[in-house]
């Protein structure tokens, strides 16, 4: 294993994927983040914006600089979709590995990005070398990857928790029903109403019923692992908590007779970072807080699987499971900087 | 309309739907609350457990007699399951009318009230007379009963919004399935460490999904309505608020081209408490705190249908319909007691 | 009593306390809300915005037009500070009573307006004819008044909790502290960092330590009911609830063996909405969700008495507080519309 | 430094101090727990009580065993009141170093033991040799240590913001205030109607006015500071937080010209786990969740000094210090297991 320490730059960090990403590489043993930029922070210090990292992160925030990042072994973004596509190629150029949380390098299909994104791909040519960071199923890839498109938490949630069924063709991939419910922090750090305390505290509501953006990114995934078209009915639902995400997952199964829990047992046994939970037991969201894990619950009742896949969105849904996939571009441990125990009550 | 006021009685009026016919009852023009019954609580005011409630209520709770107790017009049972099948058919006899709460009369094949809460029941002869307190499907029989079942809080969610698909025979009765949240009031105020706030906040967390007690009650019904058995995969969740429940309900359309919305407006436009929101909003549960309502959404999405219903789960799944079958039984004004505008933020 | 009608305006009913007004007129005996204006939502439909009123409140808003506003008998302003003092002019001179739930009509010295809101104050020579609506002190010139000035939640909070102990003169009054904990509704529905759900879950945060908008308003009316100088130290905390605030009072009394508890039941005994606890009780906030009322306790530890003042600052702390002027003003049961429990839990 | 690994065990590891204890020490650097006891759950894994120490700690609870926890070289009791001081002198005798967070060794005077736990002392003669787990105050006689009484969770947050007036002899110590507001989890993991959800959430609430069982520590040790007698009127709150505390504290300025800035940051300035705030800045209680860490800040007004002072109630406040304390005991690094960074939001 290679040891040096490696330079890191993170964009746009003044997001909570951001603040995460600084969390997390505070005590990475061989990341060190050099260099962290914002349009509109430029000249403050990471510990005003953030005082929980009083202590642990002196950065100040400065505009960001090409030429600056180009000097980086490797760039974060965590920055509103349309940013890191602009920025990538000339990275790229110059031998910098590009990691980035927005949705710029997850689809395939550039009419796919213009449609649910409102804006043409700026370098499409890159999407064909994209890695999508799932290390579940692109670990390989990984390894070798200079560019990675970070999933998005409710797409992590849903694939983690439908593969192995996927994979072993064990359900009808027409009628899928992904029953999803997110923390608030999965909205961002940007204001917004639905987001203030006195409108997401004591309730419960969907929203995107009529179409979601991560939809497209689960179905391009999942119809890729089972080879054919997969379908899938998602409804997300925001709940009054701050980090956590579940998806409750429902789908006819070709076998009834099926051993489901031994056919999850199996696909994630050497994982480092899926947990399943034994036969009858439930996951909850807060027996992952602050930790780079997904923990599956799965459930036959009559010919229906239910499975229940819960992660922390900021961890193994955002930041967290970029530095998965940092370690894996990188040589590193794939645990590095990942393994602080949750954090419960 | 009969103008004269009707004395009432609560026995086990120490829980949170005790607490909420107090509540709602102080404000009825032609109930009042003359007896409060806790076998635990006996000689203590009201108010003293429930301080919201001084200045609206200085009853006093006193041992359950069931002399005294027959000397109201109707009897609210707030108790565990059990209580009330033992003293409903004394009140009965003396010409009481009585509302249960509980489970105790909501199943009409005492086996399967057996097999569910592990007891015999105590005068399986009472339930074909006993209403099931749905007014939506049973308001006329409800005019004319003496006793009368209350609803669960997740029935009542997943009934309201299954019933005009399954009354029109347009979904696939054998996969339905409900995915329902709840708040922790709806575990009651008995002490259990999953109700802890340190253990109950900022999660989220399934349960009973290997079979819930109110599922029965579910089938029972809807099957009744259907005219054949219907089949429902039921996940309840546990998230952190305190009122509210949302069901989102998912069925396979036999026409896919059906105008679900119509449907749904048609049904439930005569309704006082049932709110079918415009084509494309969503429910919060907030919307319907501390009111009688259940608000509803309906979306298709190919070939399923994905409903949306929310209630207070004290209100309009507890003590608030309870309210709405005492008044169609007294021959009030069906709003009576029930018109306080739902509180939020 | 007079009991015809009274047209209502509510100028800027799209923030929390203007919603509040709207729930609680939509019960008033005697208050009609004819005329909602924004100059943002104009158009829209006040249910869109807040859907717990569907089915309770049918208008539209419209823009504010002085004309239209002045056939209202009355008009409430829940508008930013600056408003209502451009406006109430006009009105007043065309006969309409007004009930300003900003700051505009709260001081009566104009160099301390300027000092505090950063403005001129646009008619100086109004404020000698305001009341300071706080019926506790001023009930007898609400009964007469054209112009009033709502207090302020903090205000509210710590003047009721101090009153008694300042009238009788029984403590140092240059050493008062006032220690406030408030939900974050208090900040309003505009969009704030601050007022994010994620920032401001599961934390406690002091803020406006050097100080704060409402303390002059605080030591002028505590000030003038002492007949002297009154200064308190102010510190207020957010707290993760949505309504609701305590303010716990300490201050050194000059006799130690005063009967602190007699004091304040004698003085609020014949108060509709102040509730004195009987002595080694203390009051939470949720006991008052939604209702008029403040509940005090009051307990002597040594020398220095402590006293806990609760209230919903949307209803006793604003919006009840102006419906019960209104009622004064217009010679109404002092409760109408104020009389729905609080709802707990 | 002594580097060989520290055999530890945890008596009543079941509560939330024990399972920190558990998250903290898994990654301590030299200390392993090899015994966690329970008499109520031996038999059963931590990690089923708490799952979110899946993968990070698979120990089982034994029934407690004096002759076993005498292997161990260091035993913490995370136990109610009354068990330490039954098992310690036997496992003091046999070399063992004993980290009680319990308040059997935190009080010199026994009868006034007595007098707040009602109970005798079981081993008075003790109490002597305890030292005060407070390392900013005890931090030589600590490393010497055989006996710690861990500070409780209060009188940590409240020594720390008053230690430096106090110190300097800079306030009237006759008058000093404190205002607290704790979370949850500080009432533990018992079943309590005030811990249950829906009792705690969306309210606040004062307790414990009359007098609290932290009072009388807190009193002894600021008094020793003082050489003199210091009272308090302490006030503490329950507010809807998990994890948090805050002391809001008032005192009367001697000189009140005093630089009370720079004698906070004089006298913290070399301290590991205490940030004093710039002017200006106040703390939250998110800033430092999970954390050992207390962060202060110090304004003053007029002649009164307001301190505001917080930490995680479980960390700094319990489990984190007592393996602050367990470090110097055994020559670690102070920070040795305390590195995590906080996790916020």
């Amino acid at each position: 294993m290679n040891q040096h320490t490696i330079d890191v730059g993170i964009v746009g960090g003044t997001g909570y994927t951001g603040s995460e990403l600084l969390r997390l590489l505070a005590r990475h043993p061989r990341a060190r983040v050099r260099l962290l930029t914002s349009r509109g922070e430029a000249g403050k210090r990471a510990d005003v914006l953030f005082p929980q990292l009083r202590g642990v992160c002196d950065l100040i925030y400065s505009q960001p600089d090409p030429a600056a990042l180009a000097e980086c072994g490797a760039v974060f973004f965590a920055t509103p979709h349309g940013v890191a596509m602009g920025l990538a190629p000339a990275l790229l150029e110059r031998g910098v590995r590009v990691i980035d949380l927005s949705a710029d390098f997850r689809l395939r299909d550039p009419a796919i990005y213009r449609r649910w994104y409102q804006q043409e791909h700026a370098c499409p040519a890159l999407l064909a070398d994209a890695v999508y960071g799932l290390p579940e199923v692109h670990r390989e890839r990984l390894k070798k990857a200079r560019l990675v498109g970070n999933p998005g938490c409710y797409p992590t949630a849903v694939q983690l928790g439908l593969l192995p069924l996927v994979e072993a063709g064990a359900v009808d991939n027409s009628q899928l029903i992904a029953d999803c419910k997110s923390g608030v922090s999965g909205a961002g750090r940007e204001l917004k109403l639905g987001s203030m305390y006195c409108e997401a505290a004591d309730t419960i509501k969907s929203y995107g019923v009529a179409g979601h953006r991560h939809l497209p990114e689960i179905e391009q995934e999942l119809s890729a692992v089972a080879g054919g078209s997969v379908r899938i009915t998602f409804v997300p639902h925001l709940v009054p908590i701050v980090r956590g995400m579940q998806a409750t997952l429902y789908a006819r199964l070709r076998d009834p007779g099926l051993d489901v829990q031994k056919l999850y047992e199996d696909r994630y046994r050497a994982e480092p970072f899926v947990d399943v939970l034994p036969a009858g037991e439930v996951p909850e969201t807060r027996s992952v807080r602050g930790a780079n894990i997904c923990r599956i619950a799965v459930q036959r009742l009559g010919g229906t699987v239910v499975v229940m896949s819960a992660i922390d969105n900021l961890v193994k849904g955002a930041a967290g499971q970029a530095v998965q996939s940092f370690n894996l571009m990188h040589g590193c441990d794939e645990r590095a900087g990942l393994d602080a125990p949750p954090l419960a009550p």
